[in-house]
C-alpha cells in the first residue's frame, strides 16, 4: 500500500495511471473510518483496477463552532485497517496544501446546500464541493464512492459533477449499520452510553415511516412527520432538528408524497449531531436499497 | 481537423490522447477570431503534440445588459482560420450542454472577481472561471493559453488553478496589436472610424506611462495616472473607466510604485467597451514583455 502525502505526487501519480488506461476508483474520506468506509473501499477494488483512499480532515466544511478539532483522528489504525482491505494508494495530504491561507477560489453549489443539514451547517456543503473538486482533480478518478448516510452530500456531488462536467461517475452505496440500525458515523464516538442506546430510535423511526407510507399511503408528509417524531421524542436524549421527505434525485420537497421518496432527518444527542435517511420505493428489494 | 460539437465526445478523446500520453495545449475562446487568437495557437502547437480550440460564447460572463446576443458569431471564418494554423481539435459545445438551464454549479473565485472590469462587471469573472473550469475538466489539457489583453482574467484562472489543483499549466501571451498600437479584441468591430482612431490612444496612454515611471521613477501612483488621463482624455470620443497599477501577480494595489507593476485601464467608446494593460518591469526585454 503506497502512502502519498503531497498533491504533486498524487497527480504524477494519477497521471502516470492514466496512461496505462488503469481504472481509478476513489473514496474519500476524513479517516476516523469504520465499516462503512471499507464497504466503499471493497465496492471500489471489485469495479476498479486501482483504488485510492484519502484521508483529509477538511477544515472549509466545519463551522466556527463546530467539531474540527476535536473531529476524530487515528492515523495508524486507519492506516492499517485500509491495508487489511489491500487499498492500492492512500492520498493523505498536509492541511496547508489542500486548504492554503491565501486560497480564494470555491465551489458554490447553489441552493442544494442550504436546505437540510445546509440550515443548521451554513457553508459546510459549499465546504464539501470544493474539497472534493480539488481531490477530484489532483485523484482523476472513473469512479468516486460515497455513502448513503450523507444522502444530501451524494446529490449535491452529483450535481457538482454534472454541473462542471468533471467526468466522474458518483456511486452512492448503502449506509451500513450497527446491530440495532444506528448508522455508521466517525461521529458516534461522541456518544455516552444511554446516547448511544438512545440513538437507535432514528432508524427505527426511519423504518416505522416506511412502513407507514406503504401500508397507509397517506398524501401529506405532515402525516408521515408525526409518526416519526412520535418514536424520535420516545427517547428524551434525542432532539429532532429536521424530518424531511424529498424527491431522490433533486430534493425538491414533496406536497404529496409520491414514490420513490427519501426521508431525512437529522438529531442532536449529547455533543453529537447524527444523521440518517430511508428511501421508500414501491418494491424496496432492501431493507436500505439506494439506487436511485 | 476534427471537429467535436458534445462535451461527451470531448471528453472521451481527451481520456483517449491521455492514455497514449500525448500533451495537450488548449486555448479556450468565445470565436470571432483574429490574430490574437492564432498567436496563442502557435504557441500552443510549438509546446504541445496536440492543439485543442474550443469556440463558446459564454453567457455566464455576460451581464444582463452586456452584448451576449450581439457578440460577434463568424463560425465559418473562424474555421477557416483555425484550420489555416492546422489545429488537431475545435471544440463547438451547445450552449445547452455546457450551461443548462438546471446548472446551480458554479465557481466563486472571491475577492480578485470584483475590482478592475468586475466593478463594471459582477459576476464576470466567476462566469469565467466556471466554464474555464468546465472546459478543462472536459479537454483535460497540459497547458492552456491566455492573451495578455485580458491580464485580469489570466491572474484569475492561474489563482483557480492553483486553488483547485486542475493540474493546468496557465500561460499567458503577449498582446498581439494593429499598427497603431491597438489591442486586439473581438469587440473591436462595434467601433465606427473616428471611434477606431480614437481608441489607439489606450496604447499610446500605456506605452507613455510606463516610459514616464522608468524615467522619472515617481513613488505615488496617482502621478502616473494623471499623465495616462491626459491622453486618454485627448480623445474626447473616450471616456476612461479605470486606470489603476497593481502588482502583477496578485493584482493588489501599490500604494508606493514598485516594480514590476502592471498598469491596466478600461474606457468606454461608443458601443465599446476596451480594456488593455502594460507590464512596467526594470528591464523590459521587449515592448510588451509578459512574462511574470
Amino acid at each position: 500500500m503506497q502512502i502519498i502525502h503531497s498533491a504533486k505526487d498524487m497527480h504524477s501519480l494519477s497521471k502516470l495511471l492514466r496512461v496505462s488506461d488503469k481504472s481509478i476508483g476513489f473514496v474519500p474520506t476524513m479517516g476516523a473510518l469504520h465499516e462503512g468506509h471499507l464497504s466503499l473501499v471493497r465496492r471500489s477494488k471489485e469495479e476498479n483496477e486501482i483504488t485510492v483512499v484519502s484521508i483529509f480532515v477538511n477544515p472549509a466544511q466545519f463551522g466556527p463552532n463546530e467539531d474540527f478539532e476535536k473531529y476524530p483522528r487515528h492515523r495508524e489504525k486507519d492506516l492499517a485497517m485500509l491495508s487489511s482491505v489491500e487499498v492500492d494508494t492512500v492520498f493523505m495530504p498536509e492541511r496547508e496544501e489542500m486548504c492554503g491561507k491565501d486560497e480564494t477560489t470555491s465551489v458554490d453549489i447553489g441552493a442544494l446546500g442550504n436546505i437540510l443539514c445546509g440550515v443548521a451547517r451554513p457553508g459546510h456543503f459549499n465546504g464539501v464541493a470544493t474539497i472534493v473538486a480539488k481531490l477530484f482533480n489532483i485523484v482523476s478518478p472513473d469512479n468516486a464512492y460515497f455513502g448513503q448516510k450523507d444522502f444530501q452530500q451524494c446529490v449535491i456531488i452529483k450535481k457538482m459533477v454534472t454541473d462542471l462536467k468533471c467526468g466522474v461517475n458518483v456511486i452512492m452505496c448503502p449506509t451500513v449499520r450497527e446491530a440495532d440500525g444506528l448508522a455508521m458515523s466517525s461521529r458516534n464516538v461522541y456518544l455516552t452510553e444511554p446516547e448511544r442506546k438512545a440513538s437507535a430510535a432514528l432508524y427505527k423511526a426511519l423504518c416505522h415511516g416506511r412502513e407507514f407510507i406503504l401500508s397507509k399511503r397517506p398524501s401529506a408528509p405532515s402525516a408521515v412527520q408525526d409518526e416519526i417524531e412520535k418514536i424520535l421524542k420516545s427517547e428524551p436524549l434525542l432532539n429532532p432538528e429536521y424530518i424531511e421527505m424529498l424527491k431522490p434525485e433533486n430534493l425538491e420537497p414533496t406536497g404529496k408524497i409520491e414514490l420513490p421518496v427519501v426521508i431525512c432527518l437529522a438529531a442532536r444527542i449529547g455533543k453529537a449531531r447524527l444523521i440518517d435517511n430511508i428511501l421508500v420505493k414501491e418494491e424496496p428489494s432492501l431493507p436500505d436499497d439506494c439506487a436511485l
